[in-house]
């Protein structure tokens, strides 16, 4: 997946470890059957700052609950953070809450930090308390193999059932200052907004205070995580966590930092979107002429969602009446005699009537997007005119194929 | 199907044309590709009351247009309803509405009725008119096919995806007056709340006044058709019209009425969910203590439109970790300390952890659903205490497999 074009930043490699200060490891402790490796530790510097965004859901996880409550009582000096992937411990009682608070203090005592200054994120099957052994026997290698150059090994150790690692880099010159920003992220079921059964973490190596970073990364993820929804359902443990160490970035940056940001946590997203369980292609939703952007983003969200839609999209089928009728139940109001359709190059309808088109070049078009690998930037694009209203919104989801039911109809047993 | 228990209430054969003095008939108008019969006509005799129900999509064909307009002109005195399934004709512009008038108009000079009193319901694809030369030339045959038997032709007719004919027809003695009622729906796929791409048609020998029979269908529909989902997709052409003919029902009987329309509705409903496309099971989730029905409705149907929770049902696995998710994304309020979760007898969660359970025995009584045929009562049971407040209330829907996929993704071409 190519990154939007932009003249200030550009693409490096080293994922979270990019940015200079930053240290990540991941090693296998075991949890998962496969040989893969399944926990990973991030470690910032020094004064960085952490903002953090968590689920909406009101069955979280209680690691969740003791992040926001760490980045309080630290007023968001967060140093380190640990990632177990197989076990969720949502769901699991007091036990799931010790099971946490033992995880971090073991972390905090290897890393000469204080346990307040550690989070924890688990991600996997719900109910499913953390196996403490394992993961205790882990915290020594894992703490000792913490490099600048751990990135892909941290990206690799959170993933589930992604099906491929999910990191980004850019780099930028501010005033003969460079600027770089690390990121990854996992998918890849029960993502909807807001949030997802996502992680999502972020760094970079300029400073920006607390209050204006949190600002930042909530509207970053506003436009990103939020926007992607692969099957309707949120997790009890989504996280996106950002970290920014270093010198403060002088103001007339900021809003140069958070183009960067937003680049980055887009191209997460979209790769969410495209990996999503069984997903052969990635299904870009615009639309335009709502009366705000938020009536827009709705519009696109109930496009994206709609399983009939996806089942089209799937069959490179353009079947519109799926989209009219995912439009019509939105909950937005537009005149239907205004709406026109277009997929990707093509118009399908106009003025809220059906128009002739080519139905083996639509067809055409939408195949090509399912050959595309799992790093493509090759998407099905649906674009809604609905009116002469400012509104402007966007989702991205995927198509829904028998591969995300048999994924689903075995994930326990 | 079995019926619900009433001791009011019989089962007798005959569908819609049960009730006394309405007449049917289906005919195969050459709609579709298959020989089966496409085109449906109820006549309901002198004096009859019709109240309806329509699709809540800003996207509705013409047809529901037609149907809202005429009701309210003739204060409820509609006679018959032309039926047409493979053509949905929605999103057809002027052409749509014309042809519909058309229709009309030759159904009520056949049966010497006024247009006015005769309305059609399209089902079928989106974006498709009415193939009008070959709905004109089955007109004639249609009325003159008319029967009191013709119910279950109707009853077959009105079918797109359905695999089983939908109809039901009761009997009761109110004061030594015999009472019928009769009903038939089709599904299958687009199905949500409010409403789904779901003809429902209800028949009663007994008159009520316009505005009580208006109230109590509200009613009926909200506790039947409006309780379940498929895929969360609403179509444009929903509609349930009911109709009553005969010297009025003494008051005092109108409470019993109003059961024996649940009864039916209810039945249509869960016949709908149990045959939704690609089907395994029928699927059920009670919520109770909730603050209000509402909310307990909202979290029902959180759960039973959940793609995680319907992939797992269709699995035989009691992944009760998925209905957790899908309980905490549903914008229901309710403390996560005191949620317990049964799936059939087995209890899987008691205040808000996780117990011990006999996995094997759960996977078996889901199986148990899944062995049921079409019309067999079996069915997977999600229940849910969620707290002590006096809130109660249930969806319906059914498992997701990879024959909805299949099913979907190549229904245009």
């Amino acid at each position: 997946m190519s990154l939007s074009a932009s003249s200030l930043w550009s693409p490096i490699s080293g994922g979270i470890t990019a940015p200079h200060g930053f240290k990540a490891s991941g090693v296998r402790a075991g949890f998962k059957i496969s040989d893969k490796p399944d926990l990973a530790l991030l470690l910032a510097p020094q004064g960085s700052i952490c903002a953090g965004t968590f689920t909406q859901s009101l069955m979280r996880a209680s690691c969740i609950d003791l992040a926001i409550e760490r980045l309080r009582v630290t007023n968001g000096q967060i140093r380190a953070v640990l990632v177990n992937s197989g076990h969720a411990n949502a769901c699991t009682g007091p036990r799931g809450l010790l099971d946490s608070l033992h995880a971090t203090k073991q972390i905090a005592s290897c890393l000469g930090l204080l346990p307040d200054e550690v989070l924890i994120c688990s991600t996997g099957l719900i109910g499913a308390p953390i196996p403490m052994r394992k993961l205790l026997d882990a915290i020594e290698p894992l703490a000792s193999s913490l490099s600048d150059e751990g990135g892909s090994a941290a990206a690799q150790a959170i993933l589930t059932t992604d099906l491929v690692v999910k990191e980004i880099a850019l780099q930028a010159e501010f005033g003969g200052r460079k600027v770089r920003i690390g990121g990854m992220a996992k998918g890849s079921g029960m993502i909807h907004p807001n949030m997802a059964t996502m992680l999502g973490y972020f760094t970079c190596d300029v400073g920006v205070a607390s209050d204006l970073w949190q600002g930042m990364i909530k509207r970053v993820v506003e436009r990103s995580f939020n926007v992607i929804s692969i099957d309707g359902d949120t997790s009890t443990n989504d996280a996106c966590l950002a970290f920014n160490a270093g010198d403060h970035l002088e103001n007339e940056y900021l809003n140069s930092l958070e183009i960067g940001l937003n680049i980055a946590a887009q191209y997460l997203a979209k790769a969410i979107a495209r990996d999503g369980e069984g997903a052969y292609c990635l299904l870009e939703v615009k639309v335009v002429g709502t009366q705000s952007d938020v009536e827009a983003n709705q519009l696109a969200r109930s496009i994206v969602g709609s399983s009939l839609v996806k089942t089209a999209v799937h069959g490179c089928d353009p079947n519109w009446g799926r989209i009219v009728a995912a439009a019509g139940r939105s909950g937005v109001t537009f005149n239907p005699d205004n709406l026109s359709i277009w997929l990707g190059p093509y118009q399908l309808m106009k003025g809220g009537q059906s128009i002739e088109f080519d139905h083996s070049k639509v067809s055409t078009y939408m195949k090509k997007a399912h050959q595309g690998n799992y790093l493509s930037t090759d998407c099905v694009c649906i674009r809604l005119l609905v009116g002469s209203g400012p509104g402007a919104g966007k989702a991205w989801g995927c198509d829904l194929s028998d591969e995300y039911v048999r994924i689903n109809a075995d994930y326990t047993t």
